[in-house]
């Protein structure tokens, strides 16, 4: 890109960055044109969904390096298709930039999405481009998914078994320890769950295949947020009980000894942080109690963890060990809170 | 909407605003899960854009009115599924809002999406929403189009005779009206073409029924940058005739007489609008000599008119009457200029 910033410039290093990946997709006519060309697969239905990813408010220039910017902007789009039990087959990019960004920042964003849609089998289509004074990024992802395979939000039924996959309250972590300056490897698995996280394809894809979600849709709010839309849109209850949610790993670092030991105010951190932490992108299903015999208690080396019952009534109650069953609290992401 | 303004509510006023519009959309599932889902016609391919409609690029807040910047943001992105001969089918919706106009501006901002969304048969099948300083829009549209019947801009050919829709320069002349403070009639029809433009779907859709364009886009930006796009994408050159040029008729007021009279400068105003003046979306095609006898001079009351030719020489050229022949000068839109 280097100096060169004309649209037609950033369009021409665009199509040359994602067009290779994936070759399956379905791409009759991409980038240049007024708009692509996508051949649909024969008993399919076609999966549409489209995410924001703004400067500071889904991420800091200051804080995320650019090429995590790229892959998470594509991968929290294609969780969306997981969580309906599809492929992803393409992208559209809306992107604005600010001009002093076209250089190196654009390289290495550019670098981090090409990866992702490699690794996510999900090239770039089409898109539309312009300047800004800030990063804005919209994301449409394509998917497919076999006619009446879909797996919708609005299919719990009382009696079913809540599940959700890997640990909870990660990616809000490895942001806390972004945030907090700690020397910590890139490879810190709550770190990389932040930056570049994975959404789920081949499990859902394997959930939906074997039939066995009544109900699913994808983590990205924080559990305490987006299990009420699944009961919501279900038009049930659910009861969970805190001891059994798949937490993430917080250690604390003892000062003294420069070792690490968990503290009890370590282990509220934990929970809270797998109530209300945002952009794990992992599952949330439920499965009926016949079915969920046939669940392994993991997938690929995703562990696979019951954490409590859909009700009939309808409210989200959290059992704690030593205390009452009370209503749980929304305190996952909303930007209009 | 009034003082509600979580997420969840906003979705609800969206959903309500505008899924109501049409009925044979294809849109299996639509506003409230991970995604929405779209059946895809047998035998047709699938449209895919994406157009950004953002305040302070594309619209002011102070001077355009909020249902026309919902009519537009449909209405423009709509054109590129014309522009391909296509129909559209459903669209998705991104839209960032500043908290406080989140009562009456988005109530009149929704009432011209829905507008749109009816007139066009294009309803809403999901979206994203979240909070901004400034309005952000990024609309997609899927369209479809009969397998192998899509209008490219690549197939032009030396000897194409090359024509636009309507008139050219008028949504810019539109626009000058309403900069200028003059006190105009809100159906002043260049008034008209600024705010509330007219994709040419019934007119595209019927050359791609005749099979008469070999290539075809929408004018967006301005004859000089779109000329040259369709040029670069089928490897070839065109001379445009600048007194053939259909025109917006751009009226001076005269001060002492108050009446209304056309001057030298005017006519060279008029050229300059109609080669330069963005956001007209009318149709640029080309039809080989052949088959332009049986293109009328009109259909439904929009003008078609031939312009110039396509040259084998990679040149654009634009001849004006008592002048040389000279390189047309690409001055339309590019936000990277």
């Amino acid at each position: 890109m280097g100096m060169k910033t004309s649209e037609a410039n950033l369009i021409r290093e665009l199509r040359a960055a994602t067009s290779k990946a994936g070759s399956k997709s379905g791409i009759v006519l991409g980038v240049g044109d007024d708009a692509a060309l996508f051949a649909p697969r024969l008993g399919h239905e076609t999966i549409l969904t489209c995410d924001w990813f703004l400067e500071d408010t889904h991420f800091l220039r200051r804080l995320h390096p650019p090429d995590a910017v790229g892959w998470k902007s594509l991968a929290r789009a294609v969780s969306d298709i997981a969580a309906m039990g599809g492929q992803p087959r393409c992208f559209l990019l809306s992107f604005a930039l600010p001009k002093d960004l076209t250089g190196r920042w654009l390289d290495q964003f550019l670098s981090g999405l090409r990866r992702a849609s490699r690794k996510l089998d999900c090239p770039l289509a089409g898109g539309d481009t312009t300047l800004q004074e800030k990063v804005l990024i919209n994301i449409t992802v394509v998917g497919e998914v076999r006619q009446n395979r879909a797996i919708l939000r609005s299919r719990a039924k009382p009696g079913d078994l809540i599940y959700v996959s890997g640990l909870l309250g990660e990616a809000d972590f490895g942001l806390r320890l972004l945030r907090g300056k700690a020397r910590i490897s890139k490879s810190h698995p709550a770190l990389k769950k932040h930056l570049y996280p994975e959404p789920r394809l081949a499990l859902a894809q394997w959930l939906a295949d074997q039939r066995l979600p009544t109900a699913m849709m994808d983590l990205s709010d924080g559990l305490s947020s987006d299990l009420p839309r699944l009961c919501e849109a279900s038009r049930v209850g659910a009861t969970i009980e805190a001891a059994k949610i798949p937490k993430a790993s917080v250690p604390k670092r003892n000062r003294s000894a420069r070792s690490w030991a968990v503290s009890h105010s370590q282990s509220d951190l934990a929970l809270n942080l797998a109530l209300n932490g945002g952009d794990d992108y992992e599952l949330l299903f439920t499965v009926s109690p016949a079915r969920a015999r046939r669940l392994p208690a993991s997938h690929q080396g995703v562990p696979l963890t019951a954490i409590g019952t859909i009700q009939r009534t309808r409210s989200i109650l959290l059992a704690e060990p030593d205390s009452v069953v009370k209503p749980l609290a929304q305190a996952g992401w909303d930007p209009f809170r």
